[in-house]
């Protein structure tokens, strides 16, 4: 296997300009692409359309010029660019390998494994039923992209539902319960339900000692390398791993660190300093107001806004944070960061080309 | 002159308690404070009223302190705490020397200075008319501050008056014209004229060759030092300038550079490095969203964002960067940069103690 | 008892300018005065402090002028002022009687009654403590009005605490749990409990029936003259009762209805048809989104809309619908009728003059 | 020619099924179809892609089932729809008529007529170079439905462009000015020059006597019968004229009133009263906030509000007012009444069957 990581700039939710002209100049292969994780300009919440709209634009861009080949592809649009964050789409392509050259000195190079849990009831999501059916998915995608030692995960991108109003509805009309009835806050239990997912398919958590009164509410309870993000537009999840394998070639790779609060600039440097030979292709990192209310000792008014979601808070910070670390606003940074990384803090991948 | 500077942190817009207990333990002495300078948790823009309720609580509480004496103090709050930011009060105080040592090889220290404006009309505000009240003020609080070389001069903080609706309906009943019917919007008018009254006091801008249709438009023009917020709560300017004088003394001193963009973290970290024996009491700084809607060549998508105004954006990402540098969270970051350092970029300023 | 009903403008949450008027006129006289009930001008959610300003200001205004005898007076400041809605405050005087007619037919006159609940802790807001409290602290308020027949309560206006992030930190410290850790959803559960506690005092809910898991889940059960608000600005209830009553005199009475959705602008034309002889003093209603998330059988979007909280949404539109069939955007209306009236509706009351 | 305009609710802005329900039922002829105009529930302003993704799903729909014809469709998508308003199509074709009887006495029957601008540089928007092209499309769409008489138009609505941060920097980078910086004033300005352009083309304006420096400024200048909203969805102007003709039948028919005011109810009820035998099949309104920040004498704050945009406050009470008479949530409600009748009000129409 080898893979690839491009990055095009979007205009708007429905631009596909800048991702044209990469086809075109051969910099991506349709019939490659096996995901596309973007960054769109809505609010990041539950009534946030700029997800589903980019989906619809890039699922026809793709079938228009890979046919069926198009369908495998995952679709992963997180919403929200607060701050100085760029929108933009990471295409991830992957094909059969030629023998090169790894970029590592243990021999071992980026690869990737996507794999789709099962539609959700609205009363199974940010429940255990949510973290079974997502580790079970972690687990065949890890699978698939050839990845032996768990420990060469280093990030687990999930895509997962939310509940809508109607949603709720449709559970209560069969005589069902839902884990909440507000529906900004499903968004917080579906991420930490699929957040714990990862961390029992990389025995981070135990799954014998996980109850469902954890799921938000432990915070001791985390994955090092989950970034989970939720919307309405899908009612199961996506599952995309990046990892390092030896059965993989070319120059690129992925490494990982923690940010242990939003201003942890430390955690980017350490890795890129780690690696100043690379170069950086891309910047992943998860983003969330912390949940004590305070930061370095001083308290934040984060979570007592109520005319901005605390997600949105949380990414402009962590945004304009790494940003001014790696000098490039156009990165992917996801907000709320339950079970993903510390309380307050969130796992940071950079995928490296040497 | 002895100047001290001091930072309290506030639970709400009506908090004295840490206030409170300085004043107690001796830290502060209410009849020496001539400023306090304070981050509130309002929205930042004009139906922030927090301002004015933290104005109305601390000329209350210093007025029982200090009688008299306390009607001299220049308040200065600035709404907006987005992100990490956490809201607090910085209290300036001044004394008589006593001929101690200067914390500069330069035999210079920390000196402060204030002065107000008369009070404008609706139709002056955001025009030169404002602009030549605002450098008048300015140098007359240079030379209360003692300082003789404008070089000196490291910050000027001023809050500024805005345009509700009801003064937009006073100036038409008189058939005055005002710069612009958008209440947000005459905020960054006020704030870019005062802004460039601190410049043409301190020569950065010729008053000669400024016009009015420069406000808000020529970016070229800007002050490096100058740090202007509007408000609601008054309709006259308060000027507080920050340098260093032969004439004072004492431990603390100040100094400066300039942001080129909102993720320009180096600025700070110059500052740092360049007094690595000193200790920060301090830092101030400006924000504000890149008005060519683009942050190293990356877009941004804050001027057309309809929900949260862009500079709300713009604090949440500044803070975050500063805050990963100076590893604190409670520190003075203020919204709408017009004419404050280069376009997308602002002035920071840190107030050491030797 | 000879009670009085005033309302005054307010140009902001710090104006008294026309409250002062009215005392000055001698149509206030700050003596008797017992309750301030507002709307201001803030976003009626967790970090509103138009409330707290308010309060602040109007009690030193009454001290001023009152001194001791101004400690009784309760204020309730309900934030939102969406749509056409207009700052204002209705002030609510108390004096002895002097024999005067009485404006009904049946012999009764408005006759008020205030009390307040002992403060709570973080973890009895929203539970069934509260709703303990709040009945006992109603049954005192309508002994003092001289309420005999409960059935001549026809509204019940109550202030309540929510839950801020320190206040979840508080609870969480002593190792207590609280009812919801989503700030903004507090407001709701401090608002249905005191509403319950209105509807055991007043008998239109039975307390032995009702258990803690019934509190903003089973619609069923509500008051049809509650009317709470919940606020950050206090951590008790505040509790005043508006009747008729044999013992009271004057021109005033009260009368109510029961809209039972927010566009039901028959409940409040109904009210007025009734009594086409007399003149309005005041409208006081709730407004709520519709929990199931329709009315009329049409889907709203205010439950998922994560820009706007839909309290905001439903101060609007009730504002509207009753400001159109009174003619005045100077009334009462609030937001969050959790069990004040049926799921999506909300009790609307007059105060008439004869 | 014999029109028909059906409505039919949306469950979010890419959904289709109770619209291809009606094709499926023969409700809707998909040749037949000329213009979709929608109510999508974005914010209503600069960053509502909601608008764009509504108009990409409908144009896949009906070139599915309509080939070529489908191309001449008009899409006037309005986002907003604060408070109780419902997200929803209204869906109008026309077709060749067949001789039968007119529903009016006066022998006229409901028409409707298209047209679009040329493409617009962002330099021209706001302008009089728009009020005249606009102008000249509506004439031509008046001709194209077989009115006669300019007093049979009774609603003009109009799809218009805005400035985006991308726009205001073309125009700079030729040397352009335009009329705002401000990207959500330009809104307003391209709603005010659209709507001037009815007023001309219906000669409720003078051409002659009206100056650039008119457009939302002049309020005494308006049309009572134009309805414009502004997205960032196309470059130009769509034109749909409503009216009625002699040379059209069916049992449709179309009238106006003028709204003086957000809360004016009377304006609709007038019009249900005058055709109190006919049933309404829909109807559509303008929505804004009282510039003068004044509604019956009372201040509203619904322009001091950095929160929430004035026309999201007014889309919400008008909404409410309207649905409060005519009962029904699905109605036409768009904001920002910009030359659309007096200063806070706005033209109401309703489409009536016999």
């Amino acid at each position: 296997m080898r893979c690839s990581v491009v990055r095009v700039p979007s205009a708007s939710p429905s631009d596909v300009a800048a991702l044209r002209q990469q086809v075109e100049n051969g910099g991506i292969d349709p019939h490659e692409v096996v995901a596309v994780i973007g960054k769109t300009e809505g609010n990041g919440c539950v009534n946030d359309f700029t997800r589903g709209y980019a989906v619809r634009v890039l699922s026809d861009f793709f079938a228009g010029l890979a046919g069926e080949a198009a369908s495998r592809i995952s679709y992963v649009m997180s919403g929200g660019t607060e701050g100085i964050l760029s929108p933009h789409l990471t295409v991830v392509s992957r094909s059969e390998g030629t023998g090169a050259a790894k970029p590592q000195s243990n021999g071992k190079a980026l690869a990737i494994g996507v794999a789709k849990t099962p539609a959700f009831l609205p009363e199974q999501i940010g429940r255990l039923a949510q973290v079974e059916q997502v580790a079970d998915a972690v687990n065949r995608a890890i699978r698939e992209a050839g990845i032996e030692d768990k420990a060469d995960v280093h990030f687990v991108q999930i895509k997962c539902p939310l509940l809508t109003a109607d949603d709720i509805l449709d559970a209560y009309s069969r005589g069902e319960a839902v884990v909440t009835e507000d529906t900004y806050k499903s968004m917080g239990y579906s991420r930490g339900a699929s957040a714990l997912g990862v961390a029992v398919a990389l025995d981070e958590v135990d799954r014998a000692s996980l109850e469902e009164a954890d799921i938000c509410h432990n915070w001791e309870k985390y994955s090092g390398v989950a970034s989970t993000s939720a919307g309405s537009e899908l009612n199961y999840c996506e599952v995309i791993v990046f990892g390092n394998s030896s059965h993989a070639e070319g120059p690129l790779f992925i490494a990982h660190d923690v940010m242990k609060d939003a201003i942890d600039a430390d955690a980017l440097r350490r890795l890129i300093e780690q690696h100043s030979d690379a170069e950086i292709v891309q910047v992943l990192a998860k983003a969330e107001a912390d949940p004590t209310g305070y930061v370095r000792d001083r308290r934040h008014t984060m979570l007592n806004d109520s005319d901005i979601n605390h997600t949105r808070h949380a990414r402009a910070v962590v945004g304009g944070v790494l940003a001014s670390v790696c000098g490039d606003p156009m990165i992917y940074v996801s907000g709320g960061a339950e079970h993903q990384g510390p309380a307050g803090g969130g796992p940071v991948a950079v995928i490296f080309r040497h």
